[in-house]
């Protein structure tokens, strides 16, 4: 089967998944590796979607009432040291910056000893701690209450094994962090915002998710309740992408964030914070790409329809090319998914083949290819992203130019629909129930590769019924779940009251958890 | 006088500007001092200005046919050594990474020693090698050019003396980085991000600038030639708010950045870089402030409609909330300026007067306050900022509530318009012609104070005729005009071709340049 990828998802007996995404995200110029370990080049396709979806977010922040604010990115040791304080043996990976100053000593470019720092500084690797100082001085009566802080930023985190989007040094974010004056405004705040993300993810990323808490032992640290959104990508695994914490007064007693009361007493804050970051693309990718490469929602592509003119080197061309711009214009006022449409016309000096495959590749959701025939019939010849094939052959449609621009808003919205309906359909139909027990559970998956990447066979997710356990118990089970490279990835909201027994204790279960193996 | 802020720009004999403008910031909620040395906060009014200029100039930058991407944070120390190998006693103020991870070492958190990095990471002060690299693989034939890139990012330049907005360790900016075929299509290039970032500075800012090119000893290390934007602030001195480079051949070479043209030869291409970062936002502070705080351009005001609602803790504060309410929505609708008004309904729990003068501070372009009374005639009582006083007085208005409505797109053109002309007109005053040699420009200035930033008497700038002196003889200009604390800002765009003698050297002048105290 001829396909645009030389690499695909499932080449029989084995998958090459991982291969498949590597490919994908190279074909569809979305981001490359740089010459620095671990850190990636996002490449305009690429930060293209990235500012789609900030701007969408961003949108809905400001609208849940947060303000946007920028804090310095590095973090005094001191900051750190606090933290890591009572930890035996603390060690973080993180970019620690020593100098000031690079000299020419011996003829070698070099940190200058003179420059040293008397206190190094942390490369943020997230901004709990300076955003906290900041809340301490900030906040002093209950009317500066609930404070409501966001901040777009690019965090550093030192990772051994990078995977563009999903795993990388530095990537880009948001972070949310907010201080409110009990615990019922820090919930209310931290399941809004998991409310955001997940009707986003759906919405706009056509990504659909599973809203849950994370078990005791899968929360931030320092945290008393950890909410995800987990999405099943087409390997069968779970990719957490998104996450929203209730810190309790944990850090706010750790900085002295406190306020006056009304009756004049100083409290305790309870904060809250909340983030997604860059890893949405990868998401994006492995829900949507197929073997001709990605297919992007249209709510997110960075163009929505791209016009390929056939041009020949002929005089001709100057009408096709004419065409071509007076659609673009036409197209340019029509609105679709909540504003106007995006429309290129590329006019690049390549064939006209290659740029067909190009915005294929790249998941171009509506490519058109008008030439003089077009022209000449007052018509447009178009392919949709999401049904780009017939058995093996590519289907293109030819409409009558007018009706093709008054259908095109409704063409783009039933792209993004049909998109999420797929995912939707491959999420519902993958989460299995009915293992009774850890032997069950252990069958059903297998023995996972000894290489994470390799991936395996499909398997999707496992829904079953938990007691909670807590402590040692606990640390029992992860043992168990770790050994078949599995996780719990959360326990979903709005549950049933009556469950079975505890797949791994037997005793009556409180509540049922996804299980899976994750990214 | 009484005025909402302590500290006035010119409080008799001695100039205290430098405490005015901390003064100013610090009022306005705009920045602080953040615990990290060097770098500051931008807190939520401060950074909604960031994000008015970001998506202002975003969007020309993008209709001048630029795309946006994301490179590292890091530069390997390599590059940076490349770029220094031929300096004698090169020495640069960079954060440099050499360790990655932080270890618990004998009760102390330290950078683990085995961590050290084989090669150090410099944290990018500019990203002209790495992205001079990835532009080395990206193009490889004419039809890959131009090649128009721009990136936002956050960089670092270890300051030792830093002001809030105007030299800060770490600061926000966009720098935009092409490759063209030749030096024609690299020129018009420069130019024309010249002539964007002036168009926009005068349109968006209210902020008056001349555009010129750089003398010779200003330039960008490796550009053939720098063009810049200068303003002139309150106390005379000039902002330099943004530059574009014409870098020729020089980093292509640097960095084998080649194309392969029609021909099928190998050719160098020719580059350029402009920038222009959240100084912008310490020179708007500087144009546009006064003694009762921050006046904001509405076309950058986070807000440009601000009501206070004079709430008494009343029943009748429904009435009067609803009212406010109702209006808000009225204006939101209202478009002025090339968007939607952006409207705030103040609804914090502080008394009034302290709102009215919050937003006073913070420039708010309108404040409005609707007590009872005004709810009643069906009417607005508000306040222009750019007009705020008669005399001591505050000058507050009444107009029917609909009138109002209708008007308010207009009122807030006006106010864009009347703070740009007021900036103008102190700037075109203050640009004096007539200096025959350095003698008389050296008794115009008159001797400098020994501390910059202390200020002193208003002088502005001068225009002076110049013959482009090069080599030794230029480095005694430089010498002179450092002793005065003066610097060449730059040669005017589109001068006449007629001028008299050089002020330092007699000989025939070529141009004519600006002579100022500067930022």
């Amino acid at each position: 089967m001829q396909r645009a990828l030389s690499v695909h998802r499932n080449d029989g007996a084995r998958s090459n998944f991982p291969d498949w995404y590597q490919a994908v995200v190279k074909e569809a110029d979305m981001a490359e590796v740089s010459p620095v370990r671990g850190s990636m080049i996002i490449k305009p396709w690429g930060y293209g979607v990235w500012e789609q979806i900030q701007k969408e977010l961003d949108r809905r922040i400001k609208e849940t009432g947060h303000d946007n604010c920028y804090f310095p990115l590095f973090i005094p040791l001191s900051f750190i040291a606090k933290e890591a304080a009572h930890v035996e043996g603390f060690a973080k990976e993180m970019a620690v910056v020593t100098h000031h100053r690079l000299k020419n000593i011996g003829g070698k470019l070099q940190p200058d000893p003179e420059s040293k720092l008397e206190e190094p500084l942390v490369v943020r690797p997230t901004s709990e701690t300076i955003i906290g100082d900041a809340f301490a001085r900030w906040i002093k009566s209950h009317r500066d209450l609930p404070l409501l802080i966001n901040q777009w930023a690019n965090v550093v985190r030192w990772e051994m094994r990078t995977r563009l989007f999903l795993r990388t040094a530095e990537f880009l974010w948001q972070e949310g962090h907010t201080a409110h004056a009990d615990k019922k405004g820090a919930m209310e705040e931290t399941l809004r915002m998991l409310e955001v993300y997940r009707e986003f993810a759906e919405t706009y990323l056509a990504m659909p998710v599973i809203a849950g808490e994370k078990s005791e032992n899968e929360r931030f640290p320092g945290a008393e309740n950890t909410y995800s959104i987990e999405a099943m990508m087409q390997d069968g695994k779970a990719l957490q992408a998104g996450t929203s914490h209730y810190l309790g007064e944990h850090f706010a007693k750790a900085q002295n964030i406190r306020y006056q009361n009304e009756a004049g007493e100083l409290s305790y804050c309870h904060t809250t914070s909340w983030g997604v970051s860059t890893r949405l693309i990868g998401g994006v990718i492995m829900t949507h790409g197929d073997d001709d490469g990605l297919r992007l929602p249209p709510a997110i592509a960075p163009r929505q329809i791209v016009i390929v003119p056939m041009l020949r080197g002929k005089p001709e061309d100057g009408v096709v090319l004419g065409y071509c711009k007076a659609l673009e214009a036409e197209l340019s006022k029509k609105e679709s998914l909540g504003g106007r449409i995006r429309v290129l016309v590329d006019t690049k000096d390549i064939k006209s083949a290659d740029k067909r495959w190009n915005w294929v590749r790249r998941g171009a959701p509506l490519i058109l290819e008008v030439g003089p025939r077009d022209v000449a019939g007052g018509q447009v010849s178009f392919m949709r992203r999401d049904q780009l094939r017939d058995g093996d052959k590519v289907r293109s449609q030819a409409m009558e130019r007018a009706k093709f621009v008054n259908e095109a808003p409704q063409l783009l919205t039933d792209i993004q629909l049909r998109l999420f309906q797929e995912a939707k359909t491959r999420l519902d139909s993958n989460i299995h129930a009915g293992a009774k027990n850890f032997g069950e559970l252990s069958d059903y998956f297998g023995a996972a590769s000894a290489d994470e990447d390799e991936g395996g066979e499909f398997k999707g997710w496992v829904r079953a019924s938990w007691a909670n356990p807590q402590g040692a118990e606990l640390e029992t089970v992860e043992k168990q779940l770790k050994a078949l490279k599995l996780s719990i990835r959360n326990a979903p909201l709005a549950q049933s009251a009556t469950h079975g027994s505890c797949i791994f204790t037997g005793k009556p279960a409180v509540q049922e958890i996804l299980i899976a193996r994750s990214y």
